[in-house]
Formats: structure tokens, sequence, C-alpha cells
């Protein structure tokens, strides 16, 4: 970390500037310039808080040189993390498809999909019960049913479930969910990332609309700090100025969070642009720049899904994208 | 709203959308063109859900004509809406400042601030005991003892207070608060907007850094929605390419949100631009724009604030930041 | 194109604003409802003119259905578009790759390079003559100069090639350059496009930082308009709110390109990341997302490039990603 | 400037490193840390080109401290600039207002508005004879035409004129305009930006939809450095993710620029917008942000108007947006 000095800042400042650092068990060196003096800090300056020193009078500005999370960041961990769900495999090795409906509408609906997607080779099965909604007025989910016709639906086909947390208020509920997923609207709902570091259970961390890598990771962070460093990140399109698709996929995620990162990494296609059309080119995209798995939604009946029809495909139309999917997969020299 | 039909949508599918359209009580309005055939629907579209429209086979796109919010919507209560905490008006005729620390750090330090930010002439008193940091690792606040400490320095100096809530686990903790603030990561937390909708409480709702105005008044109806209508919005700047500032302060948000909705709407100026020198010029271009009133960070001692200090003011800067603001809100004919 | 009217807009301003639609050989459909009344336009609704509709007042506001391009529209070009350039064809059945320097440095660099990309299977060599760079204190091109390097370059290896050009006012100097590239930030340079009209000579059109898919294909139209039809598009990152990479690669930029329009895409992964250990993740995502192509910066010594070395490879690395590409697009089933 | 070594970088690559840079009569102080080895450049860093930094083997990364550019540079020229056309003044302790038609339509239009702006109190006339639209198939401009009716209405009314050039091919067409408008398209066509630079006469330089401000003043500095130094800024909305509102008026940029550079700044809240109501809010926020100007679309029919209707004022608007400006900038201390 870089502290750039204010060019007039007096001598007896940046001496308190110093100690107080110092105090902080960070080594400080000194760079005196024509023009500017710096500050080089050297130790664990992850724990520093650049707002704290951006207000000190003597302080012109801040750079980082490393990255904020320790935890999270693969400087400290070279090698890549493998997250292990019911004898599943997420990570280098295997390429992970999960899938299932947006919503969970009813038993049979489940059970419908839940079958087809496992015949088609998917993984894991998917289906929200609690649905973060733009409109008050639109369907909300089937709540704690949901999650119960989930669990069903994993008896039925041995599928572990994915299905999101919305709140710190339902840890209790989510006790037996396999992967619990954290929402792109709940990225920085810091009080559920906290509380998730103090589960022993995989979290699907999506990407926020808006949110930067650093801040993703960030994120993660909040939860392997608590204890919980089982996290896969699912990135699932940026927000831009571009109208003509939901959302843009951000394909560079993966070779960068790659290298920032030892955690798993997948990609949401059917989210990023909102068209079932979509899904085919962006899956193939995903499995090409090295992503370790994919989420699809699928439907039995899109047309008539309570949310997010127009993304999801229909379980023919997944099976073709699975056949696909899979010759690439082999390509590529991974297992599903 | 108006749905685009395919262009060789077939006949039998177009009735049967249009059976399910009216059995929803709408009214549909065929239009058969050369290219193209519309159905105009009419009636209560808000409780239209677009995506289960778009998955329908006949279906090209859909339009929205008018906006998917009704409580929070101008053409549905044409006059400004007026919030009343202890006395103090929020609305059309007056202009209220709330000030405050970033964060409450100690009793003195609140005490402190609260004396001095209500002899420059502010009307209510900010300051967060639940922080939310990017970081794990950074200052997360005093929690429950910060919320004491505030109810403390209210009854030292009468003003109501303003403090932040990050889930809905915590409601119970904020019964005595004035105004319960949502910060803007947590602006579509739809778990905390329902929770808050229970309350007879005023909310001051802050836009997220990369929500829609529209998303923004939605979030304000979920809240409506659970029967609590005091919503007082609050612009806090945008997420966009530039970084020379932290944020883009949108000051077309006050006219547009004027236009759309009856509700107040309030500019925070410290957090917009993250750093204090900005503070006068953007409070400044906010009163000109119509804006109710102003959030600002006031700390004591700015260097030593254990967050978001390089954008707060000290005392001294906010009493002259206050006597500048009295005189440009008189020039706008309101009342401080 | 449906436009809106305004509720209470009197009956003769409606009949005017009719005649007037009619006058421009548009048919009217007139839809009457309870809140609101529509007309929908029928006809070469890419004339109208949007602002012009908007601002009668009578009107509350106009939606497009189809797209106000027409000679770019695959609804209208159903079948692919192929462009040949000395024997080599750019379109859906092959895959080229041009490569080169980002700018020509020296008759020896350019021949050395040329020579190299061309061994590894290049079919196309770039090069900057005139360079556009956000400092005028940072090296410009060697201007004519480098033109006439890259001719004899081309009467050396046989590969034609593809510069930039920055203004109509130096379409002389370009008489002899194969492909004439437009830069992103000239996309909407509309003398510039104006003029590249009139030449019978394949453009390679860079899409804007921050321009949408529909600007770029409008673009593309204005030189279509012209008569020159030979348009190759090229995707090379667009502007958001994320700071690790210099661009965020749109490669959602892909399928949609081909579903609106039929001119073929390309990809340059040089510029979208700015950094060279990117190019190959981005070049394995592009081919299989379907890009009818990749534009590579390769410099025989990166380190000493006068311009963006940091995203170029070095003929070795070139050597081993067009290994890696040939194997891809094999896979794919295209020719190279 | 700051270069933070790689940590493994081979101890003579560094020194070739810095042998290199103190060629270029930059001062290098050389600071190991634990972690990691900085680099501290002092000298004319505005002339260091990052690019070719960042491809060096031994560079990890490198961080401006001083901005890149110097002519436009307030820490060089403390004073604020002022302009002077035809007797009239741009700068800190005027106002002033440049009015007219988007497009320049015919000599009575012309005459008509250019009268009633005056009247008014405007101290400029703008109007578009060369039309930038994004649609080849839209109304292009009266061009040639359009200036010399421009010229004309200023023989009429004494007014100085603003209009648009689109390439460095038109120079000689604008010998005679008072004020050379640079579009929000062109603000980094460089060849334009340098044509003008051998110009004696005084450049409106509009900000790029998505262009930082840095990039603006860069453009700034381009035209500078060819020895015109009369730049006057104009932000006039930026692009962002918002959609209700064409584009966002960033009024951040007013003080902003105010810190940074000398250089006077106006504000168009006619295109910010896009519509004609939110221009009074957008101009009282300007001035109260402490804008030097406005630049406003008048025109004499708006609903007839061959551009931007929408967002036009009639001259009725615009002589009670005038008073109430006048008002304003009387407030602030200022001269109209």
């Amino acid at each position: 970390m870089i502290v750039i000095l204010k060019p007039n800042a007096p001598q007896d400042k940046v001496q308190t500037l110093i100690h107080q650092l110092e105090s902080q068990r960070l080594t400080v060196h000194f760079s005196q310039g024509v023009n500017s003096t710096l500050l080089g800090l050297v130790g664990d300056t992850a724990s520093v808080d650049i707002d704290h020193l951006l207000a000190d009078d003597a302080v012109a500005d801040v750079k980082r040189i490393s990255e904020p999370y320790k935890l999270a960041n693969r400087r400290f961990h070279p090698l890549d993390t493998t997250i292990s769900v019911e004898g599943r495999e997420i990570g280098p090795k295997t390429f992970q498809v999960i899938a299932g409906p947006c919503s969970v509408e009813s038993q049979e609906q489940l059970a419908n999909v839940a079958q087809s997607v496992k015949e088609s080779g998917a993984g894991f099965l998917r289906g929200g019960a609690f649905k973060p909604r733009t409109s008050p007025y639109s369907f909300q989910g089937l709540e704690e049913k949901g999650i119960e016709l989930l669990l069903e639906a994993k008896r039925l086909t041995g599928l572990p479930i994915v299905t999101e947390i919305m709140s710190d208020s339902q840890i209790d509920e989510f006790q037996q969910v396999d992967i619990i997923q954290v929402g792109a609207r709940n990225m920085q709902n810091f009080r559920l990332l906290k509380a998730l570091g103090h589960l022993n259970k995989p979290i699907l961390l999506k990407r926020g609309l808006s949110n930067t890598i650093e801040e993703w990771l960030m994120s993660a962070e909040y939860i392997m700090a608590g204890g919980n460093e089982q996290i896969i990140l699912c990135e699932r399109g940026i927000r831009t100025f571009e109208t003509a698709l939901r959302n843009n996929l951000d394909l560079s995620a993966v070779p960068l969070v790659k290298r920032l990162s030892h955690l798993p990494i997948i990609i949401d296609p059917s989210h990023a642009a909102g068209m079932a059309w979509m899904v085919q080119p962006l899956a193939r995209a995903a499995i090409a720049a090295g992503a370790d798995g994919l989420m699809v939604e699928v439907h039995n009946n899109p047309k008539k899904a309570l949310c997010d029809g127009a993304q999801s495909l229909n379980p023919e139309e997944f099976h073709l994208l699975m056949e696909d999917v899979k010759r690439r997969v082999a390509f590529e020299g991974r297992e599903m």
C-alpha cells in the first residue's frame, strides 16, 4: 500500500501518521521526491482502512498494491479449491451442471423437471423457494413449502439441491439444503454473509449486477472469515448501458477470478441474457473460457412458468444442450 | 401495456392468450397490422407479469406504457406526501437537514456532534450503529450499543434519530429509532422491505448504486404494499464508468422522482462524492434542483473517524455549510 | 412503431398528427383504450424520426417495434454475408485471424512480425500507421510512412493488410489498403462513415466503447447506405463500472449480432482486456460463441512496443495460441 | 508516478529499466519492501507512456500520482481562464447563455429564434449546420447553407455564433464561426482536435457520453498542445444504466473540473435529459453548482423541429427560464 502525502504536509503530522501506522505492525518506507513524498506500507495491509488514511490531513491519496482479501486470494492459496457435495466434486477437474426451474411451483412440476434434467446429465437440482422479485405484486415463491418439495425431489432423484436464501433470519429453514445460493441482489447483504460463515455448507455466491470482481471476492472473504471456506462463485451477467439483453455476461470474469482466487466459478447463462436462445452460445463460451460449471433454468412448460419463463429451456431443449455440453467438456479434458 | 405478437403466431394460440389475459380482468384491444399484430391491455397492468407474457409462444415483445408501481405513483396520488417525525415535517414546504457521524463511536463523540449539529440548525441526528462494510476486517459498528448511544443523544438534544438497519432479523432492536434507514446495498433486500412494511414508522430508502429510478420506486412500493406509506427517498450517487469520484450524484433524480412520485426525496452529498470538499457544491445544486432535504456526515474529528472520514465535515465546516444552506433555502421559499 | 397519445390530447391535434403520418406513406392503426390511446404505424418506420414525434403536443411516448436499420438487418437479408479479400473469405464457413503489431514501428519490425504471423497461420496483417492516442504526448504512429511499410510487408508475405483510418480527410492515402479499420472512438464519426460508403473496399467497423449494438448496426448502415456493403464488425470490449480490466469483452454480442444482422463479426481479445495473458481464454470463448475471426496484437518485442505492449503476444506466444485456435476451429467445423 | 516491480524481477532487468527511465530525464527513487519493490518517478511524468512501462518484464503495475495533462491543469495555471468572444467574456465573473435551435432549418426560423433569444438575454446564438445523427435516414443539416444563415443571423442580431464541426476536412468552412463546437461523439476525434489546435478561435469541447473527466481534459490538452488554449468545456450528460432519461447530467463534473483545471465549464441541460421540462431544474442546479454558463435549445415551433424537438423550449418558455436564471445568477454574484 502506498500513501501519497500532500505536498506541504507539516513534518509533525507526517511523523504522527508514521507512528500510527507502525503501531498497526506495518513497516513504513519513506520516499522523498521533488514534487511528492510517499510512504510504502509493508505488512498486513488487508486490515488497513483506506478511508481512515484518506481522512488524515497529511494524506493526498492512497493506492493499494495487494488485494484486500486474504482467504480467497490465490497468492496465499495457490492450489485450486475443490468442493465436495454428496460425492460430487466442483473444482478444476470436473464440470458440473446445476439445472431446474426458476421457481418451485408444484410437486408434480418439480419431480417432472428433476427426473428429466437428471436423465440429461445434470448433477444438481436448482429451484427457487423464496424468490426475490422486483415487484411486490409478482409471485414470491412457495417459501417453506418449496424447500419441502425440493427435498422430496432429492429423495426421488438423488440430486443434491441448490436454492436461494434471502435473509439471515431464514438460516434454520435451510439446514437440509445442500448448497445455499446467495442471489445477486444480496451479494453485499453482510448480515447474511456473516451468518453463512458459521455454517458448514457450500455457498453459491452470485455476483451482484454492478459489483466489481474485487467486491465479489470480498463478499466471499466475509463468509470465509467466519470459518466456512466452501464458496462457489457464480457469474450471471452485469448491468451496463446496453439494453438489448437483460444483462451482459462477463466471461472475462472466469480467467480473472481463476488468476486472483482459488475458488471455483460457474456461469449462469439463463439469467445473463434473459432469453432461452442465448443459453447455448453463452454456455459454449463459458466452457471454453474455463468455467467449472453451469447453472441453467429448465421448466417443463416455460410459457406457463410463474417466473422467468422467457429464459427457461424446456426438457427437450435442455437435453440437446447437454449433448453439446458433454462433447465440449470432453474436448476440454474435464469430467462430467 | 402493449403485447407485440410474433408475425406468424397461430390463430388458436393468440385466442388462448387473449382469453387468459381477459381472465385477469384486463380489457384486450386487438390491432392487426401488415407486419405486426398488437394487443393493447387496459386495466390493472401493474399486476401483469411481463416475464410470463414473454414466455408465451405467440408473443414477440411486451412494452409497458404505465409504470409498474401504484401506491408510490403520483398519477394516483397527485399531492405531495409530507412525513411528520416528532413535530418536524419532511415534505414540499420544508427543507430538512439530517447530520451526524458515519458511525457512532462513543458516548462523548456522539453527544459532542449532536449538540453541535443541532446548534448549526440540523433537524435530525444520524449515526451508524450497524455498518455495512465491504471488508470483514473493517470496523463493523458498535451495534446494539450504538443504538443506545443514539437514544441517549436524542434525550440530550431532542433531535429525532436516523440509523441504518441491515436485516429483517433486527426489527426489534429498531423499535425506538425515529427513522429507519435502508442502505443502498439493501435497496432490493426484499425480506427487509416486507418487514418494514408492517411498521408504523418512517423509512429512509436509499437508492442502490446501480438501480434505476423505476426499481427504486418499486422498492418503495414493497414497503407501501405492506401498509407503511411513510417513505423518504434518498439519492446518494450512482455507479458509472467514472473513477475520479466514488459515485456520481444523480441530481436529475430529484425532478424525475418528483414527477413520477409523490414521495419526498433528499440528497446525501457526503456519500455521493466521498470527499468533504464536494459537499458544499453538491448541496447547493441539490437545493436548487428541488430536493426536500440533505443528509450530511459530520464528525468531531474526521481524521480519527472509524469510517468514511474523508467525506465528513468537522463541526466548523458544517456550521459554515449550514449558513449557506439557510440562505439558499430561504431563496427557494422553503422553511427550515 | 407505436405512438402513445397523451390522455387528454385534443381530437384535432390527433387528427393532424394522423394526417401527417399518413403523408409519410405510413398506415396508421388507431386503438382507443380507457386510459390510453395508441397509434400503430405500419410501413417504412426506419425513416420515421422519433424525436420529431416526441415533440408533438399530442404524443406521450413512442416505442419502436422493428429495428431502425434495413441494409444491415437479417430480417431483410436472411443469408450470412461473406466478404472476399484477395481470395480469402470472411464469413460463416471460415475463421480468419488478423495479426500484427499495435503500431508499425520500422521496416524490420514489421517484416519480422509479418513473416512470423504468416507462418503461424494468420490470414491478414494488421498494423497501426495513424494511432488514436488519449495523450497528445504519446507516440502517434509513423503515419504515411507506416502505410508504405505495410504495403511492403504485404509484397513480402502476400498477407492482405488492415489498418486504421482516422478521418475522411485521409481517404486518398488508404487507396491501397485491403481492409480499412474504423476504430472504436470513430464508430460515430459520421463524416468518415459516409466517406467510406463511397468506396468499394471492406471496412472493419469496431464497436465503440459505450455504444449499443443498435447504434453499432446503425453505423454499419451509414456505410451501407452509401453503397458499400462490405462490413466486418469487430467487438473489442465495452466500458463498464469494472476497473480490473481495461474493458469488458461483450461476447453476448456475437450471437446477438448474428441474430440481428447478416454481417460477419470478429473479436479483438487484445484490446478487450489489455493484458496478454487474457488473450487465450477470450479467444477460446470467442471461437465457441460463434465468432468469424480474431484480431490479435503480436509484437516481436512487446516490452519495447511503442504502444500497447502489455497486451501484445510475442511471436512464440502467438504460435502457441494459433495451435490451440486451429484445433478449436476444426472442432467447430470451420476452415482456416 | 509509481512503478511496482514484480516480486521476483531479476536485478539486471530492474537496472536496465532504471537506466531507461533516467534517460527520459526522470529521477528514480528505489524503495525495497518485503513483498514488493517500488520505483518512484519524479519529473515530467505526463510524457511517460504507461503502456510502455506495463509491457516491461520487470513491472507488475504502474500508478499515476499526478495528472497526465499539463496545459489544462490548474496545478500549473492556478488562475481561472477567461475567454473573450466579440466583447463577451466566458469565465468566473460572468454567466453566459448560448441559445438557439438544434438545427438551422431556414432563414426565417433562425432569424426568428435569434431575435427572441437575444431579447430574453442570451449572449450567443447556437444552431447546427452539420448534424451528427445516429441514423443515415435522419435530417443531416443544411450544411454550408446553415453556416451562411448563422452568419446572416449574427449580422441581424449581433450575437456571436456557435456551431458544430464534424471533421478536420471542414476547417475552412468554419473560418467565420465565432466558437467552434466539438460534439460529444467527436471528443476523441484526435485528427479534428489537432486541426483545431492550430486555429486562434475558441473551441467548445463537449464531454463524450462515456468519457472520464481525465480523458476530457486530455482532449482539451490535445487542442492546447497545438497552441490554441481557448477551450470552453461543456458537460451534456453521460451514459449510465438508467433508461428513464436519455443521459444523466453529471453535475459533480462542475466542481471537479474547477478543481482540476482552470478552464471554464458550461452545462447543456437540453441534451442531458432530452426532455424540455427537465431544462429548468437542471439549469438551476448548474448555476448553484458553479457552472460558467448554459447551452439551451430553443425552437420557434418545437413540434415541427427537424431534430430534438422534444428537448427544445419555445421562445416563451425560454423567456421564463431566463427570468429565473437572471435572478439566480445575481444571487450567485455573477454578471450576465
